[in-house]
């Protein structure tokens, strides 16, 4: 699986999974590529041929300036009435109106929707918690997948290395209880592993499929990124992924073809 | 996050995903623990203290003997219309059928189920290709948090050391392509990690609240397991999981708390 050396230890399938500490503040319009690179080298793991740089949503909303006031948004009828019957913001629910191409579902004050992307989460993935008076609220990046080009390219440019990007995001999901981090973006990758036509050892057409590897990775990731925003990239290293220009956008099932609308 | 010494390395975090060679092929009856123990051990990474056995559905399966003939299963009358409809072995239907308590999708040939357990998957978790003519199905275990602690407690017995097992199983899952390992079956280990109340760097209350990092944990595994049979165990060291004595079961959601029954 890891393809980097030949000494009998690396007969022995091994990933590692190593969070990046050490990433300031950043700020819009700063480079992440660059603070990457430096924090990794800083830390003794830099960046290597072949490594998957994992990297938040939030880090890459705070750079392209994606991170706003609420008072961005007007509150339509609908917003208000919504927000004053659920004892939410309506700034914020109008926020995730505009993020939102279709509502999915409206129970109570749960709001999952499909986002522009096509992504099926809850909130549209704004993140709109504030506290301390911090009237500011996060949104997806516009395109996650551009965002992660962007990445790739810059650490391409000043380390000669190439590197694949996953964005990961924390959503829900139906029928289990908990969220997971997956991929809201990729570059350098494709997001599925493909066994169609594959047999087992013993010779049985496998009933797998298609395994979507850039989950795998955003979920990995999140153990050792953790939630507060300290640790906001990873290495995945030792994976044998399908290099190639894939999008988290094909991760999305079509309407036509997916079961559960 | 690792918890494995005191030296300035250690304050990287970073969570090591090692699969496990050498397993034999399996029998029912035989003792998976002392399997894993023996290959871990051969291959130069031995078990530890704290560390997450990953094992797959399939191999525990086998060993107990839940892998049965087909002609174990009896067609019944709705069974074999609909298998002559969709061109599937009628055995296999009823299979899927005994081992679901409910039916949630039946579109074409796709059979998505809810089985005895709570999970709900595609064939409720049957595996039925079959070639070569060996006409064998696989089942998921009666139980498969016993089956885990059953693991754990031979871990424990033989080496004395406390780990965490987690059963992974392959799944697809709406709104996206693909499938991903997660759980089915868990033991010394809450398969949740809680962060209600906590707040991020900004001071804003977490919009996550609960992640499954058992899920995460069964997906990080695949990366190193693939799909073939060869690598049915891998070892997850240095993530600093909740122990107690969580389930899987946990993580199905209740209907009456699922907006996509």
């Amino acid at each position: 699986m890891a393809d980097s050396g030949d000494s009998p230890a690396t007969q022995v399938p091994e990933v590692r999974v190593i969070g990046i500490r050490g990433i300031p503040m950043v700020q819009p319009g700063d480079d992440l590529a660059e603070a990457i690179l430096t924090a990794a080298k800083a830390q003794g793991t830099p960046l290597a041929e072949g490594d998957v740089v994992a990297v938040t949503q939030r880090v890459v909303s705070k750079v392209e300036a994606r991170v706003v006031p609420l008072d961005t948004f007007q509150p339509s009828p609908f917003a208000l009435a919504y927000a004053e019957r659920t004892e939410k913001d309506p700034r914020l629910v109008e926020a995730v109106l505009r993020e939102s191409k279709r509502i999915i579902r409206q129970v109570g004050g749960v709001l999952i929707t499909e986002t522009h992307h096509g992504f099926k989460c809850a909130n549209a993935g704004v993140d709109g918690s504030n506290v301390g008076g911090m009237d500011l609220v996060s949104l997806l990046p516009v395109d996650p997948d551009a965002s992660c080009r962007t990445i790739r390219d810059g650490i391409r440019q000043r380390a000669g290395i190439e590197v694949a990007v996953v964005m990961t995001d924390t959503f829900g999901r139906p029928w289990r209880h908990g969220q997971t981090n997956v991929a809201i973006g990729v570059a350098g990758m494709q997001p599925f592993r493909d066994y169609v036509g594959q047999t087992d050892t013993d010779g049985r057409e496998l009933r797998v499929t298609t395994i979507c590897t850039a989950d795998e990775i955003a979920g990995a990731a999140e153990m050792v990124m953790g939630k507060l925003d300290r640790i906001p990239a990873a290495i995945v290293r030792g994976f044998a992924y399908d290099r190639g220009e894939g999008k988290a956008t094909e991760i999305v099932r079509e309407m036509a073809l997916d079961l559960f609308p």
